[in-house]
């Protein structure tokens, strides 16, 4: 599974303090905690709400002063991420757009490029009406995004889905995470080179022990197809179920990852 | 999930060894325990070399002085169990039967009489050839279960089918579970009321962290049917997985079981 590592949120209490703060060595432990556990990525995200953009230059370079890691350029603002960009020392990830505002062809033909050209990108199924309440409307929305990307030259193998996790407490009743599921089922079947990503611990909002809640889920998720998630890569409990659950699904042989990971201290007994 | 509590087996280390003491502290404590964790059947099992009916009744009797569950009398040998079913203050779980030898013209018309007609029955999906390695030959032999079940007048709701987990480190390149979801699949399609169970921590053997692939294992199971389980009880991070994975398959309107178990204590943050 691609990991992309949650930790450096404004939104989270404690780093976004840090970031009020300018604690550089909060974001530097952090990043390179991320880093160490075997991530894919590195999220950045200022969640500001003045001078995002001089945040996320002050962030993004210190992530890079102590790992190569790509950054993933997170902001509600595609304008934002766009100007990030070029902050950046590798391709990353473009995170995120949406069938929000127009956003897609505001990024993708920005994506385009050929100096962009290994970026990847995250795209949520949701529009201008909000986060759809059906597996019709946000396959719709999915088919459009892959619609706009190929109209602008964007490969599949770049586009990390995001079919939008939300809690669980409030689904309908006996609906559980099937309209997810039949999401993801979809990309899998007719996109196969796609990404299917998410924020899993959504899914645990408002219930108690969410690491099991977010452990179940993990396994759920990658049988329908998940390949890539955000999450927390110091959840080690988590890491191990993510692996378990892969082998399961035939993508280890012999275990041979599980064992190794937990051999590199990924996860622990 | 119907929970069939696992520790009172002889083949456990220290439960053998409080069998062999005749330690009547240790049944009662183990048989509490599990009782107190929500559990719906005690499962008892003597595995000794001699005495095995004598140590069996021993057992059951010292569970019933401490609890009203329902006992699962379980041993290799059929002719024990039915001996073993009169110790029984209430109907339980005939545990178990299979292709093997016979057992099944053996136990069924036994569980076929009016004095048995409220015993439950597991039956494992092997037979005088061992464990079939195809899903195909499982699913014949489970066909063969029906079919006798059906002769005998024994209902498809007192039937529990162990689809024989093994372990996941040696499963064939690329399949992972696949074979035994597609066995479960077959039965949750085609006889939705027969109990799809089996012992979950089989899945973990020779790997490090068990407790972590029991987790991705039973929420992976979950989602192809499985709704009974051999596991131990007193593994709340399990307990929690498998009530979340029960949730998110719809089973669990706004995560009310999830959260009164919580509170219940059967798993903690």
């Amino acid at each position: 599974m691609i990991i992309i590592a949650e930790k450096l949120n404004g939104s989270i209490p404690a780093c976004g303090k840090a970031i009020a703060a300018r604690d550089e060595a909060y974001i530097k432990r952090i990043a390179r905690q991320q880093a160490n556990a075997g991530s894919s990525f590195i999220d950045v995200c200022a969640s500001v709400n003045e001078g995002e953009l001089e945040t996320l230059k002050w962030m993004i370079d210190l992530v890079q002063s102590v790992t190569d890691l790509p950054i993933s350029v997170d902001s509600p603002d595609v304008n934002v991420i766009i100007n990030a960009l070029d902050y950046c020392n590798r391709p990353g990830l473009f995170n995120s757009v949406s069938g929000e505002g127009g956003k897609f062809d505001i990024a993708f033909p920005v994506l385009a490029k050929p100096e962009y050209s290994q970026w990847q990108v995250m795209a949520l199924l949701c529009d201008d009406t909000g986060i759809p309440k059906t597996a019709a409307k946000r396959i719709e929305i999915f088919e459009t995004v892959m619609e706009k990307a190929k109209s602008y030259g964007i490969d599949e193998s770049r586009i990390h889905i995001d079919p939008l996790i939300e809690m669980l407490c409030t689904t309908d009743e006996g609906e559980g995470i099937s309209m997810l599921i039949e999401v993801m089922t979809y990309i899998k079947t007719n996109y196969p080179t796609v990404y299917i990503s998410g924020a899993i611990s959504n899914i645990s909002f408002n219930l108690p022990v969410r690491r099991l809640v977010n452990q179940a889920f993990a396994a759920l998720a990658i049988s329908a197809g998940m390949n890539s998630g955000v999450l927390d890569p110091l959840s080690k409990d988590l890491r191990g179920v993510i692996l378990a659950a892969e082998a399961m699904m035939g993508l280890d042989d012999y275990c041979s990852e599980y064992t190794t990971a937990f051999r590199e201290g990924i996860f622990t007994a």
